[in-house]
């Protein structure tokens, strides 16, 4: 990743934008992130691991087959065939270039790519409940439109799902790999705990907020790079390693998640403006001002305490102003600065794990311009 | 099972008492049931699993933890040191048998008891919050002490950890164990919404309820019977044979739980008085009384009619006398007998699927004692 790549030096050069094959601006201030590449590569994945994932998702019993198509936009609330946004689809692309990195074809992968965007959704559906957020990838949530017990339901099918799709390949491989996955669930859900009860504490450190991030973010995204390596036979050894490479791509992904929480385009982003900040999220922005002394630090302090007084009711009915006057000192504590060059560190890290694995050269420099992708991303 | 084993013998013979090592008193009128044999096994489950369940609960992350510790009884909401009920552990008992099935000792079945009980006690925290139950085994359920977010996460963590526990073997049997598992645990989330969409409906057939219960309790159930022996290297076909003794030993346990779920008594069961009608739960014997037709049939569909157009609060104020006629109603068409004879016959379908597998003589007895207790037990 270059110096360009990060946040400041962007807004320093200035956006350059281009249009994909989908439509979508995609806005980059990085000439070397191969942005065609990486849209290519995640259509692959798309392309490859969608009829699988629907032909799974048509195997629960109604009304979650339904419930399940509206959630990953293939369905409007109506039931009308629909063309939503379903995510960017990182994760199975990920599992199909795991594959490749084995010396194996993109379809082995395929599996994997299905049951970790399976997980990945069950934890979405879950989440989204339990902390109350209306809106996902600009519609409402499933409990808001089906209420939350079809939320719990269809997100505990996805999650059972997941393991038959991978356990009725029936080979010793499968195995291997449903036990990476279940760990990584673990610790996605470890991951959710710890944000939640974080939400409640007036102080969070660093530390504590990058363990979270890595349980939360880090952990699915290190299996989906393992996952199609070890359904074509690779050791524990190169699947460890390439688990280390998306591990730190997590963090990476999740530090340029925390700056689009509070600073993204609600437009981009399909969430509300600093939608983080009216969550009371202890995000890496926010963790790290706190943590930076200072003057706007302790201002921050003193702001977050007298708001942790207040209840969900009171938070909301604040005016834009409040939330930009809190993003300001975040900011000016440092927080922004701070977690835009973590995003590069964990870029970096991921990056160097890669030469401890032989792989095709192709394939490494895919996931090269993944990393480089993530971090520059706008939504 | 004897013919006294019936509900109505029972009511006509009257019931006997005896009281257990651990100071139950078990009520039975069947002469031919080994209560203390059937005791002396499910205290072997409970000793074998529980030590292992425990370390596994053990390994949350806080405070996860201690919600499934008070879920499980170990602790008191309070965090001290309880001896709560913790279920009757028929699970547990059933893998360690199935194990023995397959000649191989109980020990073997370990693995599989805990993950079965793991899956159980998800589905119990999940489905407590979804039907508002406030009261399981005599406690606060766990969204009603701690929140509906931790009885999301801590069911989450559950099943997560039922399919870590059995993967961490790493051996071939324990990935085909955990495909069953994962098989009986969709069936389960499938029940699950069969029910929760037929408290909305009006007619429901006596086949759509058996499906139902199938699912919701037949399938675990089956997959206890089948898990220890399949970790013991049995085959498919004998783990087949099982899984038709557990299912339909699921079917008979479920229609017995329908009539204690109506006719219970409370002091028994931890529930409410006539517990599944206050929650419109479409039971067997409702739906059956329903299908019966005839004068008692017609004004119980009236009435029920007429009761699905009040809302949930409405229908908490009415008194004892408004459910127990309704009790009555079902019980003058015909719907407690049918109920009470289809445990019977699914009973016996369960003992005959063992004829077909060579199993020990004395596992075998055991199997039979455990068919017997479920149908007569009283809570």
């Amino acid at each position: 990743m270059t110096e360009a790549s990060h946040e400041a030096s962007r807004a320093r050069t200035g956006p350059r934008t281009s249009t994909t094959t989908r439509g979508e601006t995609v806005t980059s201030a990085i000439p070397a992130v191969d942005t065609a590449g990486v849209n290519a590569m995640l259509e692959r994945g798309r392309t490859l691991a969608t009829p699988v994932l629907r032909a799974a998702v048509e195997r629960l019993a109604p009304p979650m087959d339904t419930v399940a198509a509206y959630h990953f936009g293939w369905i409007d609330a109506e039931g009308r065939p629909a063309h939503g946004d379903s995510g960017k689809a990182v994760r199975p692309a990920l599992a199909l270039l795991s594959a490749e990195a084995a010396g194996r074809a993109p379809e082995v992968g395929i599996p994997g790519a299905v049951a970790v965007e399976l997980v990945h959704n069950f934890s979405l559906l879950h989440d989204d409940l339990m902390d109350g957020d209306e809106q996902r990838r600009h519609r409402d949530t499933v409990w808001k439109v089906y209420g939350p017990e079809q939320a719990i339901l269809v997100g505990d099918a996805l999650f059972a799902l997941a393991n038959e799709i991978l356990l009725e390949l029936g080979t010793v491989e499968a195995g291997r790999a449903t036990r990476r996955l279940t760990t990584a669930t673990r610790k996605l859900i470890d991951g959710q705990a710890q944000d939640i009860s974080y939400e409640h504490r007036e102080r969070v450190t660093v530390e504590e907020c990058l363990e979270m991030e890595g349980n939360k973010t880090g952990a699915l995204l290190a299996c989906a790079v393992s996952i199609g390596a070890v359904l074509g036979g690779a050791d524990d050894r190169t699947a460890d390693i390439l688990e280390a490479y998306g591990y730190h791509l997590g963090l990476a992904f999740q530090a340029v998640d925390d700056l689009l929480g509070i600073w993204g385009d609600p437009e981009a982003t399909g969430k509300q403006t600093w939608s983080d900040l009216r969550q009371r999220k202890k995000s890496l922005p926010v963790v790290a001002a706190l943590a930076a002394g200072g003057e706007a630090s302790e201002r921050l302090a003193e702001i977050l305490a007298a708001d942790a007084k207040l209840s969900d009711a009171q938070l909301a009915d604040f005016d834009e102003e409040e939330f930009a006057s809190r993003a300001a000192l975040i900011e000016e504590a440092g927080g922004r600065e701070w977690t835009s060059q973590e995003a590069r560190r964990q870029h970096a890290t991921a990056i160097e794990a890669l030469d401890r694995v032989d792989m095709p050269a192709e394939v490494r420099a895919q996931l090269v311009a993944l990393a480089d992708f993530v971090v520059v991303r706008k939504r």
